[in-house]
């Protein structure tokens, strides 16, 4: 990125109330807007899956299913595409249980509360290991993401009952500026 | 953006499994991702308030407070700006009554239900009129959006009760693909 970077500018458009990467040959703008991570906490006899991340940001740490939603993909298609790549695993979703904004990085999640359609999971590329976890053996402290936690613990709360109203971010952190950095 | 898009080719990225836009000269890819549409319906007195727009895409049409949310703003922050911008209503947000997927235009609608912090409201800049609306007093034929008839129906099973899980895409239209442009 660094050798086009000389090209764009940030200038307000006409009409519009903020600064937009514009390019300052043609005027082109280049809007940035916040992106949509999915993913599930997929329960599979009382136990949450988690993967253990092959990839950097936080190689080696664990993290539920999840990464970037694409275009012409709904929401939760996206989901059930990273549990695909990421664990090997083909979800049926019981509904959304979460939404967070990570303010600091530009990011929302959405995330589901997943069973398996059909048995069986195993590491994709971008995971090392993939494992099912009781609660009480979560490792916590190798946990990738602020949000893993807050999902998880929303899990807990919920069970396996209705799910109501998704849960937002916790009141330490409303707008998602603290804590470890996000990723997929 | 016509006269920088013969420097942008669709190219599959190393260690990538699908096409993206990357500079011809240079490397720098260009994500597309789906942008997150926010907004609100917002009941005062059990009716609801819906904004005739004042530009296009379907000015004249009747749509409740919506618009793309920005990045360093969460969720409830960016719903609580579109209305405030198009409608000049100050709102307490109840909690996300639907999350709709477009993938027709790369479009994530994460919509609440909402009430009035402080009384009172008026058309924005981008709004011809607000107004508030009897359930039965809704110009079913004048709404902008599906998504717009999707949600009001959403809030007339939830009505001020407790809500459940965010209502998805109907089954006539669970991907997004049909219907008239989305917007904001």
């Amino acid at each position: 990125m660094s050798s086009t970077a000389t090209r764009f500018v940030r200038r307000t458009p006409e009409g519009e109330d903020r600064e937009r990467l514009t390019c300052a040959d043609c005027g082109y703008i280049a809007y940035e807007n916040p992106k949509i991570v999915t993913g599930s906490v997929v329960v599979v006899d009382g136990k949450v899956m988690l993967c253990r991340r092959a990839i950097e940001p936080r190689r080696g740490f664990w993290t539920i299913p999840a990464g970037y939603m694409e275009l012409d993909e709904t929401v939760e298609e996206a989901a059930m595409r990273e549990a695909r790549e990421e664990a090997c695993a083909d979800l049926a979703l019981d509904g959304i249980l979460a939404v967070y904004s990570i303010a600091r990085i530009g990011q929302v999640q959405v995330l589901f509360r997943a069973r398996l359609a059909s048995p069986g999971f195993a590491p994709g590329v971008e995971s090392l290991e993939v494992r099912l976890f009781d609660w009480n053996e979560i490792p916590w402290g190798d946990l990738a993401f602020p949000s893993v936690h807050w999902v998880l613990k929303a899990w807990r709360e919920v069970g396996d009952g209705p799910l109501g109203a998704p849960r937002t971010n916790p009141v330490e952190d409303s707008r998602g500026t603290g804590g470890l950095a996000e990723g997929s």
